[in-house]
C-alpha cells in the first residue's frame, strides 16, 4: 500500500486531527497519501455518511478528533482504519490520573478560545504594521524590527491569530540604516522589540519575486541592508530570530518562547 | 489531583501537541491545568534539562510529540506522567499498515508546509483586504462580501497563513445597501464570492467597542444592514456562514468545506 488517501474526521474544525496526521504519517515515508478533511461531523447521520464514503474508497485510513465514542462506531463498523486521538491517548491519562474521562462535545477543541481577544490582536497588528501609529507602540506585547521583507507582517499576524498577543511590526528603511541608529520611537520600547533578520540570499530572492531587477532586489543592496540592521541589534542587545529556514509557526513559537 | 501544570513538550513548535493537549484535557473537566509549552526540545541534553524542570514540579502532567524516541527516555526515566503523540498513535498505525515507522525528525510537524504559498497568500490578503485592488479580484480562491465587522479580514488572513488560499474581502457598504445591488466589481466573480453574517446583537457589540455610541455601532443600523445585505446574498444565491458563535477556525473550516 504506497498510495493512500488519508480522511482527517473531526467533530469540530478539523484542525488537530489534521496535524496529528500529517506529524504521524511523516513517520511512513513510503506512502503517498493524500488529506481529505472532513470537518463538523457532529451527529449520527453525518458519521454514518461520512464512513459510508469513506468505505467507499480503496485503501483510506481515517484519523479522527470524535469526542463522542458513539459516533466513531460507524467507522469501526465498515472494517476502517481508524485512529482516534481520543480513543488512543484518553484511557492513557485516564490511568495515569484515576479518572475517567467525560466526552464534553469537542467544545475546546484546538485553538478555539479566547476570540474576542485575538480578533482585537489581529486589528492591532493591522492597525500597528509596517510603522503605522507610532504612538500606539506602548500597548504592544512585541514589536518585531527588521529591513523590508523579512517577515515581519506574517509573524505579527499569526501572533495574533493563534496566540491573541498584540504585536506590532517596525520596518528599518535605508534611512535609519545610513544613519545607524534605531527609529527614536523605538528607543522608550526597548525591551519589547525583537528583530528578525534572514540570509541576503533568501532576502533578495524575495524581494526579486516583488520589484525584478530592481536595486531593491539586488543582492548587495540585501547584504548592505542586513549588515547594518544586524549591528544595530548587536548594539541595543536586541534577540534576534534569523528565519531563513523558518516557517511562521517556528518563527512565531520562537517569538514567545524568549518574551 | 485537581490542580496541575500540563507541559507541551515539542522537537518542534508545538502547535500540534497543545492542540492535542487541549483537546484531551477537555474531557477532564475537574482538572484546572495550567499549560505551559516548551518547543524546540530536539536534543539530548535540552530533553534532560526539561525532564529535570518538570518533575521538579508538583502535578505535572506531559503531553508531548517527541519525534526520536530517545528524547522521551528523560522524562520516562523520571518517572513522569507521559503522553507521546507518537508513541500513543504510532503502534496502532505500524499494526493497521503493517509498517515500521521511521523517525523523522519532525521536519513536517503540523502545518509548517508551504511556507512561499502562505506567505504570497498573506500579502494577497493584505493587498486585495476590504474592496483595495478591485483590479485582482480574479486571482482570489474566495472573495468574502459582507458588512463592516462582520470578520471578513481575519478569516482571510487566517486562510492564508494556514491553508495557502488567496482570499480577498469586499465590503458590502451602506451605499451598496441602499441601491439594493452588489458592486458591480463583484458581479464577475460570483462563483467565488461566500457571504459572511452575524447577529445584529453582537455586530453592535463589536462597532459599539471601536466607535461608542455612534450611529454606525446602534442596534438599528446594524440590523438595517444585516438584513439588506442577507436579501442581497439570497437574491445571489450565496452561500452565507453566520459567524455568530464561531471561532476563526471555525469559519475558515466552513469556507474549505463549501468551496
Amino acid at each position: 500500500m504506497n498510495g493512500c488517501s488519508v480522511f482527517c474526521v473531526s467533530d469540530h474544525t478539523g484542525v488537530t486531527v489534521e496535524a496529528v496526521a500529517r506529524s504521524v504519517l511523516a513517520q511512513f515515508p513510503r506512502l503517498e497519501c493524500s488529506l481529505i478533511t472532513l470537518p463538523f461531523i457532529d451527529s449520527a447521520d453525518k458519521a454514518q455518511a461520512a464512513a459510508a464514503r469513506i468505505a467507499a474508497t480503496p485503501s483510506a485510513l481515517v484519523f479522527s478528533t470524535l469526542t463522542d465514542p458513539s459516533l466513531r462506531v460507524p467507522f469501526h463498523h465498515a472494517g476502517l482504519k481508524l485512529f482516534d486521538v481520543f480513543e488512543l491517548i484518553a484511557p492513557a491519562v485516564e490511568s495515569a490520573l484515576g479518572e475517567v474521562a467525560i466526552p464534553s462535545g469537542g467544545r475546546t477543541h484546538g485553538m478555539a478560545n479566547n476570540y474576542e481577544a485575538r480578533m482585537d490582536a489581529v486589528n492591532f497588528a493591522l492597525n500597528l504594521d509596517d510603522g503605522l501609529n507610532p504612538q500606539r507602540l506602548g500597548q504592544a506585547d512585541l514589536i518585531l524590527v527588521g529591513v523590508s521583507r523579512v517577515g515581519k507582517t506574517p509573524s505579527a499576524l499569526y501572533l495574533a491569530l493563534q496566540h491573541g498577543l498584540r504585536v506590532a511590526n517596525y520596518p528599518l528603511t535605508p534611512d535609519d540604516l545610513e544613519r545607524d541608529s534605531l527609529p527614536g520611537v523605538l528607543l522608550d520600547h526597548l525591551p519589547r522589540l525583537r528583530a528578525l533578520t534572514l540570509s541576503p540570499e533568501r532576502l533578495a530572492a524575495i524581494r526579486q519575486a516583488r520589484y525584478p531587477d530592481s536595486r531593491y532586489a539586488s543582492l548587495a543592496q540585501c547584504r548592505e541592508e542586513l549588515a547594518a540592521a544586524e549591528r544595530l541589534f548587536k548594539r541595543h542587545a536586541l534577540p534576534v530570530i534569523d528565519t531563513t529556514r523558518m516557517s511562521v509557526e517556528e518563527i512565531a513559537a520562537r517569538l514567545r518562547n524568549q518574551s
